[in-house]
Parts: structure tokens; sequence; C-alpha cells
């Protein structure tokens, strides 16, 4: 169950509370029990006035001139943001990506398994792929409900991405990560988040070249 | 040289530019010479009026009652953010992510070329990943020199993506893309982009939790 008011939440701090988490399990590693608002807007490139006011929504971890609990504010981050526990996700698009996310170590240790991967291409069916076997793609819907799987990653080329959306809708799933470079359709009630490197690339390069162009 | 107007459009904008690129891109492959902002927004899940704004930076690209001439729009919008031409890519922990990215050929296709692949795992050294021969984290300078890279990506494991970045930012490498999931301290003049899988992940989870609660 989550608390009420995390549905309030607004997305942008979302996104920074993945900040503070990776951050704060980093200083939890090394030992470290407590922290003010500073130090931990510095090791996050937020400003402190933000940090606090994003933290404001897991009710009162801070403690006025000690700061806060790292392992309870981690904790209290994960379960509003509903990480708390294991997530099953399945992996349409067994190429090279795919293949790299499937053996991404950093996934399994935060809770984030691949039960399933699933192809088209008849040449990989069978394939054992890490520990999983890859499938048929018309088989997912029946792999969702056997393995309780509720999110998709889409790891196609652009132009299957749309069709392994389809099939991960049609097989009740409710949030898509989708990899490929392409825009999906789905249903409202379906959540898609879109990983799109370019996104990261055009910034870079349009930083880099303001820069060298001052 | 960019449009001196470029260095004004505000960061949320960037993003949503890539979309643009990715959708028009895809309509001029359909053979779609002009869209009218409506259905380009839909295509890229933004108001319309949005879209018009973001777009204004670009001049007169909008034909009253027509629409955008898609090529003109993709060379303009590529024009402005600098994406127009080729960069210059270093990676940096050939794990199974950074071959994966060294073997993405939606890179190659949109201009972003690895040039160089190094890893500090002697194990590793002199293997040829995708025609790139892996070399020690050590060497490089020269090669950034030697080949003119301006791009960094680091895929290392967290623990050692600063030592990566401390490398690239010897190196004079001005622009990282880092996928290690760690924060990384580089000099105020060296841009940072993190790709963190977390942040989308987390978000995702958040959405589903919350729908399902509701």
């Amino acid at each position: 169950m989550l608390p009420q008011k995390s549905e309030k939440i607004p997305r942008a701090t979302i996104r920074r509370l993945a900040v503070y988490v990776q951050v704060l399990e980093n200083m939890a590693r090394n030992n470290i029990d407590v922290i003010s608002s500073g130090p931990l807007a510095e090791a996050c490139d937020v400003n402190a006035s933000q940090v606090r006011k994003d933290l404001a929504y897991f009710g009162e971890f801070g403690v006025r001139g000690v700061g806060y609990h790292v392992t309870s504010l981690i904790h209290a981050i994960k379960l509003s943001l509903g990480v708390d526990r294991e997530w099953r996700a399945a992996l349409v698009g067994v190429g090279n990506l795919g293949r790299a996310l499937l053996h991404y170590g950093e996934f399994k240790s935060r809770g984030f398994h691949f039960v399933g991967a699933f192809d088209c291409d008849p040449f990989k069916l069978g394939e054992q792929v890490y520990g999983l076997e890859v499938s048929c793609t018309s088989t997912l819907k029946a792999a969702v409900q056997e393995k309780n799987i509720e999110i998709g990653v889409i790891t196609t080329p652009p132009e299957r991405a749309q069709r392994a959306a389809d099939h991960l809708v049609d097989a009740g799933i409710k949030g898509i990560l989708n990899f490929a470079p392409a825009r999906i359709v789905v249903p409202d009630d379906v959540h898609v988040e879109y990983v799109d490197f370019f996104h990261y690339i055009y910034a870079l390069a349009f930083d880099i070249s303001t820069t060298e162009n001052r």
C-alpha cells in the first residue's frame, strides 16, 4: 500500500527521487548514517531547498540540525515510489541492446528482474540468453499471466516497436519501457517511458556546440 | 555556425526537439512532405500549441494553412542543435552495455560514431569489438587528440565511473554521456548527461502502483 500523499508527487520530483536514492544508497554503502540537505543536494546536483521540498513528501525524515537518516529515507522513498518490492519484466527484441539489458547486474540488484525474453526471429527461438530461453512473441500473453509479469521492455528495431507494444498491451501489461527510437501508440491506461539515447546526445551536442561558439 | 537564437532555447525544448526529429524522420521515410502542427503534436505526445512554440525558434518553417516542410524542418532543427554533422565519441568500459552501444546501428545512422573503446581490464586490451581495438584507458588522452574525439561515453560499473570521468576530463573532453548509475564530479566547463535507466523504471513503477491502488 502506498501513502495516499504519494499520488500527488509531481513527475519532476519522481525523477529526482531516483537520483536521491542512487546517491543515498552509495552513502549507505560507505556507512554514512545521517546526511543533511546541503551535502545531499550537492551530491545530486540539485539545490538544497529543492531537496528539502522534494523530501517533504515523505513526512518527517528530517531531524532539524541533524539531517536525514539515510536508510530510513531510502526506505521511505522506495515505498512511496512502489519500488520497495520485486518487479517482474519481459523483454521483447533480443538484439545486442536487449542482451546487454538481460545481463545488466544493476537491474537485478535493484529488484528489477527479467523473467521472459521474446523475439519473432525463428533463428533466435529456443536460444538460452543468460538463463532465459528466447520465446516467440506470440506466446507473450500466456507467459505474462503465468509469470506475473508487470513491465514490458521494448528493445526491437524502431520499425518493430509498435508491433511489440501491441503484443504487450494485448497481454495485459500496464507499463512499458521503450528503448526503441520510435514513438508507440497504446491505450490510455498503459504507461510508457521512452529511454531515448538521442534526447541526451542531442542535448550534449547542443551544449558543446554553443559553448564552443560563445 | 549556429543561429544566434539557438543559445536561448530552453532545455525542455531541446529534449522535445529530439522527439520531433525522430517523428519527422519517420515521416520523411514514409514520403510525407508537409505536416501541420496538429498531427505532428499527436505523433509526439505534445500539445499543438507547444509544438508551434518550440518550432518558432527555427524561424519561418511553418506555412499558414499548409504546415511545415518535413525535410526543411529536420534540417533546421539539426542545424540549431549542432547535430547536422558527425560527432566522434570514445567509450570507456567495454562490458555488456558498452559492447551493445558500440554495435548499436541507430548511433551510426544518426552521425554518432564511436572511434575509440577503452577499458582498464588487461584481459580485454587488444580485443577487437565491432572493428575497434580495446585500448588501455591511460592512452585516452593521446587518442582524443589524434582522432578528434569530442564526446565520452561512460559504461563502467558505478564504482569506476568517476575514474573514467577523470580520464575523459584530463583528455580534454567537454561532453560526457554517463550510463553508469553513479553521479560524477567534473569541472564546470564539462557537460554531463546522465542516462539513468532507473529514472524511467522508478517513474513507471510509480505510475503502475498508483493506478492499481486508485
